[in-house]
């Protein structure tokens, strides 16, 4: 097997991003409006609220993993390791998941099930992310690194599964802690 | 953090613009013809013209903002600021919802609720690209250049947000001029 | 403005392209089959042949469309004027339209309004491809090369238009000749 | 005609691999949940597994045609055959065929016509693989090399084809040997 060349390696896993993060917008329902009252109007746009919610938390997190896929891949300048490859596809089945998910809970709000479904994927996509890190950092000889930054998403993410049973608000909080975390420099090179 | 390599942050830019636009057209009701009379066809196909005249608007406000979006990263070669990222990053959010509000007004034509939530989208849009390109200028030493230009796609979609629950055609006549405005050639380096 | 640099330009249309065909798939109907028996399987299938027959269509004059834009945009390094930015935007708006026609003959197969939709898409993306040519190859200094061929295009797909009341058939015949024109080699450079 | 560039050739058909795949789970019926039982609502879930494992077996299957064609293309610099175009495009039109044909199996789970139709994408999407591999080998000066291990995919897929009307869990299994039989590295340089 001939080393993967990294730019279509980005190109393709760029191509996947752009497609879940447009496709979760697609995903909304349109309501058809039964009256022109603006207070019915209202009414009937504000039991949309779960499913906006959920659109910009998905939005956020896609957003996000895209910004440390790219870190990541700038550690490396080819791919030396199948295992990186089949990490970043397990990824990206997770991540193509994820407008699948968003809709989940939109047509079936605070339903927990869906709620279980929208968790356990985010949870899936942040454990390929972490076995993807792992690899590449251990391939650019520093595996330590990073790893205890490594473990928020999974664990916060694993915990929204578990309470997705009990509370969809829980569930809810649980679920945009990672997302706040990662969303912070973590360090001050570049504010 | 790395600094984020401006070939990757074009080509996820492109690859969500390219899959908005795109997704226009998909949106487009297919009616189902129910006669084979010329004249009944017509009056069918007409019935779908505030769709058509909505898509075209909606096809040509993004082709606008991805002009401008690419010159605007040509005024930088590597992103110093985490915000010039989340700007990007929130105005391509406004850009997914476009087909979306778009299929709003397919499914809902001349509904003020339909107009405002279209109207409020450009507005989004428009409001978070005119924030890149403040970041963008101040990185590259010129807050100051074009900030004139940057106010008139926000103020119109402003006034057509405002406008959609007294006139549907006042409404769509506003959504029309920052189209045109930014359209014409700013000098003429390039005719 | 600055001048468009090719790379994005190419980019954005290649996207636009790849959405576009990839979309034709899914815009097939998945027909809901009622019975195990083969025999009536095979003819549920074989209604469906008018759909699969224009699918193909699209597919090739897609793919015939990327191939000549491909051999377009080797003919310059920048784009040197707005119109041909314009041009090749009025071009992808008709491309985004092809799988929404494709779709309009699916739901309503042998209608001939859905055929006049069809074949005036693939007009209006012809027409303005050849726009596209003209001004492409002025600005390399050879107006008048290939004008000839660039007719074809608009030339049978107007024929197609206005047989489209008259005979599905004489117009599904229309719509393959520049299919085939263009799919055989102009020279022989490269067989 | 001039040569087709590698690049452009690689990001048309890199936007086909990402678009197909990512649609790969938008074609997945989200479940409108009835009951907030746990139980019940595993039971509509495990209604759903032969939806989840063909989603599965989709995702692999294609992530695999990427990391081969990814492959293949690194064996020349530029198109120097037509042949090579047009192979390309005939397998990219089976790969957008594999969400519909994932999508009939989720409309018709066990049917034995969706395993046909699902089969014979396949079969088609190898078949059309190997007469690229086998054009671009030739090209090359290698013919011969990999002949056999290109025989696998079309051998197993046409096993799948005419299986599929005498047992649904031989097909799925013939379809799987393939994906086993390509997922393993052939060499040791990359493990």
């Amino acid at each position: 097997m001939h080393p993967i060349i990294k730019s279509r390696f980005e190109q393709f896993s760029d191509g996947v991003f752009a497609i879940a993060i447009t496709l979760l917008a697609i995903e909304l329902k349109v309501p058809t409006l039964s009256t022109n009252e603006i207070g019915d109007a209202i009414r009937e746009i504000s039991s949309l609220l779960p499913m906006i919610v959920t659109f910009v938390l998905s939005f956020v997190t896609i957003a996000i993993f895209w910004v440390n896929h790219h870190q990541l891949t700038q550690m490396f300048d080819s791919i030396k390791h199948r295992r990186i490859l089949w990490a970043n596809i397990l990824f990206l089945l997770f991540l193509t998941l994820i407008p699948f998910a968003t809709h989940a809970i939109s047509a079936n709000p605070f339903h927990p099930f869906a709620m279980l479904t929208y968790s356990a994927v985010f949870f899936g996509a942040s454990v390929s992310f972490s076995i993807l890190r792992f690899f590449i950092h251990k391939d650019a000889g520093s595996p330590r690194v990073a790893m205890g930054r490594s473990m928020v998403g999974p664990l916060f993410y694993l915990l929204a599964v578990i309470s997705s049973f009990y509370s969809v608000w829980i569930c809810y909080f649980l679920l945009t802690i990672p997302a706040l975390f990662y969303f912070l420099p973590r360090d001050h090179k570049l504010q």
